[in-house]
């Protein structure tokens, strides 16, 4: 029996269907689970599949083909440390470890120093879309060291997603971290669309009464056009599912109480540390926080009351277009800022990061893939330094053109009671971003005031203190 | 010559105002610096106070009473491990460092367990009030040893600002970390203020037109009532400051970019890593982030427009009014959301925080030193366990009789295209907090449908789920 090109370590769902993916190209796969029973169940259930099973690390390793392709798919943290230790005595210098787990990218560029120091080469790999994703094309973030890269990239193009006009969602992102750190800030964005589509929602729901019927169809209408997009597009079916025990719509019956795995966390507190403004997010993280206080948002709604609600009446559809552009550009305001945060962190971290190549690869695969990611590629392709996305002229039109609407639903909300923090939060982001100034000159006079603290001044360079008192 | 009840190591002007201020009270202190040039300066300056200089850690350890009781004010982070390791051979057990830096809450964490190790007591304090607040009274957070904590208490007492009613304002925080976690809340808190303040400023200035002089007078007036605080009355003081070289108003020359020493972003990086919402300390952070973006802000204003100006007419005295009760209800939906932060922490590090004690050290001393804390005492008093001051009656009333004030000053403020991100998640925040239902349903379905990640039901226990496609 030959050898296989790529193994498998860790063979929980993703791992799996990443194996059943690459063996569907065409490539034999070993595979490999600390406790043997998944191996067994995976070759159980693929008996005609090209998958190798190896019931020990050793077994493992000797069944694979040099330079060795080893992609980890176990769990994050120690676990993904401890099968690093047991495999590193196996291996021969110019073996190729993957990490496709969802790994903090600190870690990561921990990990390639360490392991490169033993002369093996370590990739650490976002991996997006999911279940279904991982088994039939995802998109793909790989960082590390770009000839190790350069080994495993025919595999991994041929096991990624294809955007619309065929281009593999897959792309060398940069050096050590990169990768893991481009997927953190791909499931940051993640969390702002979920969180403007669910105030998208609350609005259409609360301020103009929508059933869940009209809000299916409005999603399914808004998928048709600018905002076309995984998440629209699974949203709009979410309100026509029915509850197979009540036969209620199932989406009144789920509680309203949102988890988290701490992706959008990171991405929040990695901006805090690189002084990256991404308020928006961060709104999104504190969102999903607050909903999960379920029992302490009951209390409040007996003794906590809020404005009469006020019927919208005649300008009903006119409305819904604008909550449409609300939306929409709060997505780009939100997009704005990941994309800002990642130029900071290429910069801090020495990655000559390709925003271009990256909106590129999120156009399929991903959960956040959408044909407005086109549009952020563009404006790379025209300005590789430009600072911001609202500086490109496509993104300056929607402001120009969408902001009213944005400040319409905002407002509206308000009047309503109803909470929209990402929403509210996209407007104070684009006012504070386009202000030639800021009230932040009195912070520098109370700091300077309380603390010397010192101060900046209008018309030279300079540090100043005044005697206030 | 007898031995010295305290010493304090680093006399830059911190170390150097408390070892003064201890004077006062009438102990010798032990002082020492690395550099010795410091501690010339310092006994130069005041020849008649009885400071005893060391210079050599050795003489110092040795000019102390035992147990040994030695402030470090040390830069925080490694000068702060450097001093105490070369500290820790000369001490005998049972004697007490006192880190009064301004120290992330876990190094304290840490070095109080090595320390116990040796016998070594470690109390991490915070030191609020700035160089005055050191110098006369400032208000003191200890945290660590409770058995070493009362050795000092004597002398933090003595040099701890007095409230109104005359009470000292320290107390004893917790163990380990408490003392620095809550001077980290402190100081997010106080960011949160100015943010709060700097936005009122916006508003009065950008949509009301009120000149520098209008401004102090408002500040002025706002300070005799609910708002009466430390930050208002040094705001009313620096509309009037005359720039010395150019004659202008001084808040005029002062650039609009503000600067930060972290503190703020650690209080938010906790609150996202302990699950408790703090969206308006979290945008206060971003809002001094985005404001040092000076460049890109003017790139910016000269291409994307907002909208027209539209002037504010009769209304505008009681606009005014308006912009006071905005900023007195996000002030305490502010301070609603760091005291749950507090809570979150004590349940969390098991610290057993008392809430009404802090609020009451809070009142004088330090820069969010308001009259308004005493509401914050007087609810815990009431109900200790209470889940979030706006369920206070007190605060309760502020919430249904200045909602709608905030409301209209956040409107006005979108409207004119003033950013007032701290206002707006206020509104956000509330309106959130008294939902008893949120749109996280459809969160939790999107999560399930293109993830599986289960979701709860509103009719019965469990995770669940759907066979969305």
């Amino acid at each position: 029996m030959g050898k296989q090109a790529i193994g498998v370590v860790g063979l929980a769902v993703m791992g799996r269907n990443l194996a059943l993916n690459i063996e569907s190209r065409g490539h034999a796969v070993s595979v490999y689970n600390r406790s043997r029973e998944k191996t067994d169940e995976l070759i159980a259930e693929y008996p005609d599949r090209k998958l190798v099973p190896a019931f020990t690390l050793e077994e493992f390793v000797e069944s694979l083909e040099k330079p060795r392709r080893i992609l980890l798919m176990v769990k994050a943290g120690e676990p993904t440390d401890a099968t690093i230790a047991s495999l590193k005595p196996l291996l021969d210098k110019g073996d190729i470890l993957i990490d496709g787990g969802n790994t903090h990218f600190t870690d990561t560029i921990r990990r390639n120093q360490e392991l490169a120091k033993a002369g093996l080469h370590f990739i650490g790999t976002g991996v997006s879309g999911g279940e279904e994703g991982a088994l039939k094309g995802p998109s793909i973030m790989p960082g590390g060291q770009r000839d190790a890269y350069d080994l495993v990239a025919p595999i991994l193009t041929e096991i990624a997603a294809k955007a619309p006009d065929g281009e593999p969602c897959v792309a060398y992102m940069g050096p050590d971290g990169a990768g893991h750190f481009v997927k953190m800030v791909h499931n940051g964005i993640e969390y702002g669309d979920m969180q403007l589509i669910a105030e998208s929602y609350a609005v259409l729901k609360q301020v103009v009464g929508l059933s869940n019927e009209e809000l299916g169809k409005v999603y399914t209408e808004w998928n048709q056009g600018e905002l076309d997009s995984y998440l629209i597009e699974i949203t709009s079916k979410i309100f026509s599912k029915k509850d197979e025990e009540t036969g209620k719509d199932l989406v009144d019956v789920i509680l309203d109480r949102a988890a988290q795995k701490g992706t959008g966390k990171w991405t929040s507190q990695n901006a805090l540390d690189l002084g990256a403004p991404l308020p928006l997010i961060t709104e999104a993280v504190f969102a999903r926080v607050l909903s999960s206080l379920k029992d302490q948002r009951v209390a409040a709604s007996k003794v906590l009351e809020g404005p009469a609600a006020k019927p919208l009446g005649a300008v009903r559809d006119a409305f819904i277009e604008s909550v449409r552009r609300a939306l929409y550009f709060s997505k780009v305001i939100s997009y704005a800022q990941g994309f800002a945060q990642l130029r900071a962190a290429s910069e801090e971290y020495k990655w000559d990061l390709d925003y271009g190549t990256i909106a590129k690869i999120f156009r399929a695969g991903c959960i956040i893939r959408a044909r407005f990611l086109q549009k952020i590629t563009d404006a790379y392709t025209k300005d590789k330094a430009i600072a911001n996305l609202l500086l490109d002229p496509y993104f300056r039109d929607i402001a120009k053109n969408y902001q009213s609407a944005l400040r319409e639903v905002v407002i509206a909300a308000i009047n309503a009671g109803v909470p929209v923090p990402a929403f509210a939060s996209a407007v104070a982001y684009f006012d504070a971003y386009r202000s030639e100034r800021l009230p932040a000159n009195l912070v520098q006079a109370q700091r300077d005031f309380f603390g010397a603290h010192t101060f900046e001044r209008i018309d030279k360079p300079g540090s100043f203190h005044a005697n206030w008192s």
